[in-house]
């Protein structure tokens, strides 16, 4: 790669595309005549304004959201998420939750600070190696909304289907696979997702929300930054965002409009996992850890049979220049996190050394 | 200025040091030989924790924070402190406000919504354009602690002797004066400054906590996120943190260091705000806004006669070439933000201006 730049793993800050970070150093001295860097900015600034409306601008088309959905950009990333969701959405003080991993149990935990909560479906028994059937959720008529975490970044699963939540509304973690594929926004009362994997730098998480689901009620009882009207009131700008992760998401998002969009990323994204799936059905050392059905293009768990022979070969990708595949410690083994920025070149020379490694040591 | 940069007014976010950004840009496509950019790091890994482990350390060097004291990198910006410190210390319910501006009436505003708030003193009657006698405050026995926003970014006051809190832990919201002179810690129970007025890109505040503030019984009533202890026990890396902004603001510490540190800094400060100062003091036209003993450093407000003469004056200086002098819109005239990495030519070109605007207009 140009730069010396190596093929990077990672779940979670993540490789960004090489042409979208070379404009931002291009611009780092002076953006665009106006004499300043965007960190330097007033966020209050024509300039700046044009940088946060042109995001969202080009975010609306990319995902083809409707008028009536608002979208915030706001702090605090999934963590702050996990208490706003219930914070703002638990009217009737009840909500359905999906445990497909390591992530809907965080949002399970915070959730319950603030309410009743049903984990209707789970996939714990099976170590979360699948998707729940989630056609026929016991959901109780008062539920606020039904939650789930739609690409488990740490087990490697994801919806291909939505569940049937009866009528109410859904609410989404769409973190690991945001921007990955074409999504009907209209299905959804909420989606949200932290930037740091799938578009821009960390410190930014972009919630998509149904105008009538932002309340009038909650001003006196929550802290204002909690308060989802708070930022649809302000347009984002109530207090100063992370100005720097829009600008470079806005950039990311131009890019990706620039490759055809949501169908053609999707499109890119099932020849990536299948060169590294096909690989992993075929060979006698790796094994992938999710049930076929289920199984994420983005994060893409995989084991060899013991745990001495998973951290050889965690060595054996560092010390040839990949990084970032060590599993994630709860579920051991191997994982590749193969995001929109990661070059097809990038699987295939990992594949390639993966097959060469199989090769010598079996 | 190189690059064709501009003299930057704004109150944040704010000029940061030229040579910072040069660095910055320098190192975007591949960070010191990791093959990677900062904002594709993965928070975990071993360089990342370089960065902010430094970052730490070097602002523990700049400011003398005692062993006692812990450093944490939170998201959020003052909005979320402004709940965060009312949630975390009011332990008996009761806490002592100054209201001295808009920011403190924000933070008062947020705190009312957890405990009992008195403020203790006001310079509302005279418009906040002084520091009220902090001399002796009527403190309640039960209050949890005395809060004070130590530098009012619209206003242009600041605190040069800090209040009497009668053996009662002082906070102090150090935002728009954060690194820009000596600061005794030990004197405080809780530092926070949004860092994108005096040091680095916005969406990081930094809050400097006695450890024995920290609590152990908040686990289950209040969000993870908004919990100090979530953010100490784990090094600031509970959630991935703003990573970008740790490592723009690592630079900027190690840039201060490398003028003489904060000693150093306050004395340019002085020479730069007395030069602004001086003039208005001697002006015709232009007024100061602010009581001469207790005039911010870094803030700088003042007016003309009339308001249409303020507008005329703010339209001249956009066109020639100096930025974001209109001053907040609840103060009106103009306003000259001068933190750390203004340089002394900005303000001496700035006083220039004005001298032979007032020639001409007068």
């Amino acid at each position: 790669m140009k730069y010396g730049r190596t093929y990077n793993f990672s779940a979670g800050p993540a490789m960004m595309p090489e042409p979208v970070l070379e404009e931002i150093r291009d611009e780092m001295m002076n953006y665009r005549g106006s004499g300043m860097c965007v960190m330097e900015m007033s966020h209050r600034s024509k300039v700046f304004e044009e940088i946060i409306q042109e995001a969202e601008k080009d975010l609306r088309e990319l995902m083809g959201i409707p008028d009536n959905y608002k979208v915030l950009f706001i702090q605090g990333g999934g963590t702050l998420q996990f208490a706003m969701v219930p914070m703002n959405l638990m009217k009737n003080g009840v909500a359905c939750y999906i445990e497909t991993g390591a992530w809907s149990k965080k949002a399970i935990a915070e959730a319950k600070k603030f309410g009743d909560v049903r984990v209707v479906a789970s996939s714990k028994d099976k170590n979360f190696t699948h998707v729940p059937d989630c056609s026929d959720l016991d959901i109780p008529e008062e539920a606020d909304y039904v939650y789930i975490c739609e690409n488990e970044t740490i087990h490697g699963t994801t919806y291909f289907k939505l569940p049937n939540t009866k009528g109410k509304i859904l609410v989404s973690d769409q973190s690991s696979m945001f921007l990955s594929r074409p999504c009907n926004v209209a299905d959804y009362g909420l989606i949200w997702a932290g930037v740091q994997k799938n578009v821009g730098p960390a410190g930014l998480a972009i919630v998509i929300i149904r105008e009538d689901l932002i309340r009038d009620d909650l001003d006196d009882k929550i802290p204002i930054y909690m308060n989802y009207k708070t930022h649809a009131d302000s347009d984002s700008l109530y207090n100063t965002p992370n100005c720097w992760s829009i600008y470079c998401c806005g950039k990311v998002f131009k890019y990706l409009k620039n490759l055809g969009g949501l169908e053609a990323m999707n499109k890119i994204n099932e020849e990536k996992a299948a060169i590294l799936y096909d690989y992993l059905d075929s060979s006698k050392l790796f094994k992938g850890a999710v049930v076929k059905k289920d199984r994420s293009l983005m994060n893409v768990p995989f084991v060899t049979p013991t745990k001495e022979q998973d951290a050889a070969v965690v060595a054996a990708t560092k010390a040839a220049g990949f990084d970032n595949l060590k599993g994630h410690k709860s579920v051991g083994g191997l994982r590749a996190s193969i995001y929109n920025a990661m070059p097809k070149e990038g699987v295939e020379a990992l594949v390639a050394f993966l097959k060469k490694y199989e090769e010598e040591n079996i």
